[in-house]
């Protein structure tokens, strides 16, 4: 439970450096991210290279205690490299290159561009690897940022190509894979094949599944060749990367199985206002403190992604300049998404930024500082979590290093798979239907049940969870199923689990596949609806009705929820259930009640705006509603806060 | 009234044909379509052709006594074929190139992909064109589909240049009949002019239309190119092409009078969802039925592209895979949309697909068979439908071709004219103005009155119609003047009537041309309105609103319907009428019974959902409500269903 | 107060030149606009010039006694001269270059055009600069339209260059005011320099600012050109340029400076039907009028573009062809709009067009006659207004030159600057913030209290002024200031003045800026807000709600309207007052209406829909509501017209 803030001395005269360092420790950070956009200011001409304001950057850091991560500058190459390296940069889905003049221009799949990288991580490397200061490496910055995921150049055809000839050896293998007989799209040889963009209608699924896979592995591929380099100079560094919220176009998991820690960046005002997931009436309820599960939800999801560790690099400190409309927070949500991140295990929140630039695209960004070097809102409330750590730790006993330890798995598990993702997304059927989305709206009503959650990649251990959620995992591979075979906790499979092969084929068995094995069902048709149209269901285990998806299931199973014309919505028995519909939050909820019951686990049904969540012994509440709500958790005594909480409060209470 | 499919053996490994044929046979299947995809399984590489597999397939369909339409496969050239043509590509208005990896990856003016049609057409033609199973030919398929008439490649503009010359001859009459004294537009050679597309503003109307009917013509000679072949090594079978809905790109009675049968694909649920012709309401009413019109507008229409002869070529048979949100169909839908296309005199009806394809863009398009060869919902309702032809042909003691051959011919026609509709489109003055849409609620409005309509080209005979509407004829002709002064039976003209000469210029005289010669009046000025002002009208024929367009007309005929000023709306008398605004659903509806009711032609008012059509002496009752309605034509007999039918019901009188 | 009219005899037979004319001269029109589309008739191909219909018309239209405005005819070359000069030719943002078939396919930075130019204007300067008909000249057409100021082609590459190399002097001050060592964009040379759209995600808004800024010179020297030559071969007559309604895109109070008149076109329905300004309900309300400040705005603003001298260059006389719907105007409002212009200062309003052209884009574009030479309703209205012209000379002892002086100047000023209005859209920071918007709100607001508005620029004097309003001055200048500070009048400066310093940033001591000189505030934070949420404010000076931006204020100056957490929102004291929000009309009216008493101006709370405007002795009254108002101004005896006013009419009345 640490604070950090990102920080950018090249912005700011050298004279200023000290007077920053000495604030920061006031306000109570620890860690610094520092150097992730200053190509230009270490290599202002190919012929020159500047280390001397980075030097005495970390120098002064580090005498007042500061502890430094530091970005590799891969994000925003300076002009004079992109000049010299015109292959390196991407083409948007229309053909259109996407140039120089703002940041993240490049693609992944560029060779000569990762061989600029190489040299300067590798120079960056050898002279900071073992600078007292630096206790970690971020890579780049946001990947994927800007839609920079899927890029249409010819390095991004060459990589596709080699890609394929690499998966499936003969061309054969990939027309027989793609189902190319249709619509006489049979290749000859790997030559032949294009990149699935500018095509007459939608090109085949298969073929774009296997181009976002290419996508993905580029990045992984293009973080790995960093990361080995910073393994190699500055051994024992915690290496990370910082993702982003609402982002699924690479697989997080993979690019995080070679890094130490998991963090991303959490601006949940924009984030509100920003996305599709969001309702009208969401949008105009939490303008002002964000939804209540978007940090909760990135938070456990990011734990996943690294090994159990996570951070916060950039938090949203006021009102940002980038989402359609920037309102200001509440006074109190900083500290409230603080803590939030807190209670789901994170080691420490960064904020983003320092101080506001008063020039460029970020100029309108808050940061914990004015423009004119006033402390804004944010720093207040930063300070005052400073203080309620040391309040925690005297309280618990325990110093700084064994609260970042409290334990924060929960008894829950939610799977998350990028591949499923971009699977169904790929044919929605209804465009109502969003993968993410439903993993998000299933996520919400586990924790408004008061429920602690892992969100759990497709290969992660399963055992020790007594419940667990597959909200619509496509393909379920061998591996899966052996695991899924051996769980011994209560099971739900939700809407198109199962339904598609690897290589994005029906299953011969139709869905949901090798899930039939222990779930004897069968998925006959599908009825995929508009947003309005929103059939009733019903049954022993609640009242609602379903959205967007409805399969019609032939099954002896036992059901629990049927539809208006009686067929199977939810069925199963034991520890085994399967979900052929998308269901609203009420019936969801109900559902997922029953299943917890079931599993052992007890729950609650919190009131709207309000969540919890728990680490250990401890109990974290916290308000997003803009009224003052009471709660008291069952048999546990209030370590902060207080029963009543304000709104955009928190309290901490402790079992007893 | 004969049941089709369409085929795809070479999706399925050779050991399943005769599985399938007999399951065909068994469902009640006289018809197959096969082949119009194959290309690259013909011909996979350009030194290797591969027959075995279609031999054997028609063999087999053959000995099953199993029927074969036989599609070219120019619509899915393979990869090889457009890399030996590059030129062969289309162009979008953007410029963009569209490529291959998907299907219809060919512009109609590229010479070179014309000469590649007519190398695998003769191959083909030669090889079964006296094949004994081959009882028809398809060519290519869906010409249009994705937006393909118009292309902006170099081929489209050597085409164009080309056709501009051979119509006006001279650049001056260009110059002259296009206006290009106006903004300096003027050329000095056909070869100055460009395509009208990625000009700065709206190119000239003018060209833009001749741009279209160039297009159009391109089609009608890619088809001819096909038909010469086939008539020469095929004779006897019937030459078809299968349509789509909704789509006026390019002219279908021209592409029709060089075929022996028209056929349509019909999806009544994909065209719902995605038309912006259909109101919300009606899309949530109609959800699992489509549109009482939908199928009936479009059997009348291509009846009307096919000398009389329809066929429906691709029928759906339950959920598919394209439209914005796919639900699945009411229980009876296929067979109500089924009779729906006997009762206007389709020939055939054939259901897309046969098995659906487990892989591939279209794997979640239903066919008669699910992708695990059991029978789909679709399957059992195609062989009620063949048992139900079976009893009709029982009770009315016809044997099945004397069934195919009941008249089928309506006393009311509605003129429907591709050069119309792209004439008033370009420049439609209201954006809630479209020509198809006001055709289609004329259309409607006709039917719901319990009419049988005839949908006629500009260039039809009118002599056998005792009630001729005109729902808004841009350009009258001098041959279609001649006709329309034979004109016997009751005629109204629409808004926008005789608008426009041939080149799309305003005639001396105003609008409407030459019909003031018998129907003085002259349209003063044009009121465009925005969907929501809807100002009242009222008089002898009705009240209620127009919509859209409001003529300002000045004349001395009586007025049958006045707007809230006072000026003429609906005008005439004896057998001439002219309607100078689009109206509202009620108020059309009751000034065309008059307009009946002077052609001696009795009408209903129906409920609504529920829609009757007569063959001779056949009444056919369907019903597209979601509940049951009583309905009793009068002076009839019972010959199939009931007086009482349920949802998505059918019956047959026979009147007494 | 005189009338005139675009006509073009080049779309005519010579033999209805003498007819036009005379009829022109029936209906009271002096000025004929001639020309400025006729390129390719002066020039039909490269080796011939043809001159003699242009001898011919202005001869006629001299014999009838009408002045000519001559235009010249560069905004639509021909296509010979298009395919001479490829590289004049714009590019859109997206890369595309924009090509013949319309009009204006050319960008202003083009040197090889600017020659073409040159060559047309001097040759066509030489021949009638000295015709006794010529008494104007308008140089090319309606710069801008159709979205052609910024323009992304090699030319303006190469303008952009050279016109920072001008600015800044050396690449280091360029990077220090953009900010560029933000995300690396650090240039080390001009050349390095791109165009700012393509980039991966926004440029950096000083560099879009900057591009902004250099098109609109571009603009400028274009016009300037054409000016230089006109002066040299035609002194003494008016050089004046046609504006368009709501189009910022350009600087015209620079274009201004060189020119004599300021004019503009003036379609009252099309732009309420096309703008995002109004809302729905005010495009229903005034669907045949026109918004009641859409008129009175642009000819406050031109005006002031015009050193006070307006044109109306185009009239709407009909409905148009171009908005998204065109529906006929109210009877009278032809009239309407002419007697606003002519209250608001305009000299002359011309017509457009004289006679509808039955051919090309504008074939439904009404004129004052018909395609068939009758007599459109506009030609009756516009006869009116000669007649009234006539009467009011003779009312008040005037001839037709002494009207035209008659003082135009209000006592209220409103600044808009250009450079705010692209500054601040730049980053808006809320979607639903618009500088225009905002201040046409304002001027609305000025205007429903009877006040008479000058609109000036950031350059005007102040002196003359008893109040004025800075809606959202983003950069003060130094001049502007010592201005400001002299200035002895009531001054508000509103949301967002002084924010930016003239490169883009935020100024060292925050916003607003310079004005905290005499507005001791400093804006501590930004709540930019969606549509919808629009916070209470309440106060002395009134009650409403606030909208869009909403800045937090620190300040001890008195507050007259508080937000609801009582922070200050409108603030000041004496002479100068703040206000940090956008209001709604209520408390926005109240306020300025304080204001207006502190500055000793009387106002008035007018009716809905009624306007009035004062010119020295005279009150103009205009009734745009569609119901009837009495209406009888304080001190004053009716000239023209009566108490009563219908829908759509007008009264003249004079102080006593
Ligand atoms: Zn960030
Ligand atoms: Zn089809
Ligand atoms: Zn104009």
């Amino acid at each position: 439970m640490k604070l950090g803030v990102c920080y950018y001395p090249e912005h700011w005269p050298t004279s200023r450096w000290r007077t920053d360092a000495e604030q920061m420790k006031k306000i109570g950070i620890e860690y610094v991210r520092v150097g992730e956009f200053s190509w230009s200011t270490i290599e202002p001409t190919p012929e020159q290279m500047n280390w001397q304001w980075l030097d005495e950057s970390l120098d002064i850091l580090h005498e007042y205690g500061l502890k430094v991560i530091l970005g590799t500058p891969t994000a925003t190459p300076p002009k004079w490299l992109v000049d010299r390296n015109p292959g390196m940069l991407a083409k948007d889905e229309q053909g259109r290159e996407r140039g120089f003049g703002s940041r993240r221009h490049y693609t992944f799949a560029s060779l000569e561009y990762r061989e600029e990288c190489r040299r300067i991580v590798t120079i960056m490397a050898q002279r900071y690897g073992q600078h007292p200061a630096v206790v970690s490496w971020q890579t780049d910055n946001e990947f994927g940022c800007h839609d920079t995921i899927l890029s249409y150049a010819d390095a991004d055809l060459t990589a596709f190509r080699l890609w394929l000839k690499d998966k499936y050896g003969t061309i054969e293998a990939l027309n027989q894979a793609w189902g190319n007989v249709f619509w006489s799209m049979e290749y000859r040889s790997f030559d032949e094949i294009e990149l699935p963009n500018l095509t007459v209608t939608e090109a085949n699924p298969s073929h774009r599944l296997d181009f976002q896979r290419c996508s993905s592995d580029q990045v992984v591929a293009y973080n790995k060749l960093q990361v080995d380099i910073l393994r190699e100079h500055s051994a024992g560094r915690d290496l990370v990367h910082n993702y982003m919220g609402f982002f699924t176009a690479f697989d997080h998991h993979k690019v995080g199985e070679d890094l130490d820690v998991a963090s991303w960046d959490t601006y949940p005002l924009g984030f509100l206002d920003q996305e599709a997931i969001y309702t009208q009436a969401e949008k105009q309820t939490y303008l002002r403190v964000g939804h209540p599960d978007f940090g909760a939800f990135h938070h456990d999801l990011y734990r996943g992604c690294g090994k159990g560790r996570l951070w916060i690099m950039e938090q949203q400190p006021g009102p940002v300049n980038w989402a359609p409309h920037n309102p200001t927070p509440a006074d109190g949500a900083v500290r409230l998404w603080t803590w939030e991140a807190f209670s789901h295990g994170a080691e420490m929140v960064s904020y983003f930024r320092w101080r506001q630039a008063p020039f460029a695209q970020e100029q309108m960004h808050a940061g914990l500082l004015r423009p004119d070097a006033e402390e804004a809102e944010a720093a207040k409330e930063a300070s005052k979590v400073a203080s309620e750590v040391e309040q925690l730790s005297q309280a618990l006993g325990m110093d700084a290093d064994e609260l970042v330890s409290l334990p924060s798995a929960g008894k829950v598990a939610l799977m998350f798979d990028y591949d499923a993702c971009w699977s169904l997304d790929i044919q929605p059927q209804s465009r109502a239907y969003r993968y993410l989305f439903w993993c998000y709206r299933s996520y919400q009503a586990l924790r408004e049940l008061g429920l602690s959650v892992d969100i759990i990649p497709a290969t992660a251990s399963l055992d020790t969870y007594d419940m667990l959620v597959l909200p619509a995992q496509a393909h379920i591979s061998a591996d899966l199923n052996r695991r899924l075979d051996a769980y011994q906790g209560v099971l739900l499979a939700g809407p198109r689990t199962g339904s598609k092969t690897e290589t994005y084929q029906i299953p011969e068995n139709l869905a949901p596949g090798p899930l039939a094995e222990r779930l004897p069902l069968q998925v006959e048709r599908v009825d995929a609806l508009p947003e309005h149209t929103q059939p009733a269901v019903s049954g022993r285990w609640g009242v609602g009705v379903l959205k967007h998806w409805h399969e019609q299931i032939k099954t002896d199973l036992p059901c629990l929820l049927k539809d208006h014309g009686g067929n199977p919505v939810l069925v199963g028995e034991g520890r085994h259930y399967y979900l052929g519909s998308c269901l609203d939050n009420s019936v969801l909820k109900a559902s997922f009640a029953q299943l917890a019951g079931l599993a052992g686990l007890e729950t609650y049904y919190l009131p709207e705006g309000l969540r919890i969540r728990e680490r250990g012994e401890l109990i974290f509440v916290m308000n997003y509603a803009s009224h003052s709500i009471d709660f008291v958790p069952d048999g546990a005594e209030l370590v902060i806060g207080s029963r009543r909480l304000e709104a955009a409060n928190i309290a901490i209470w402790k079992k007893c």
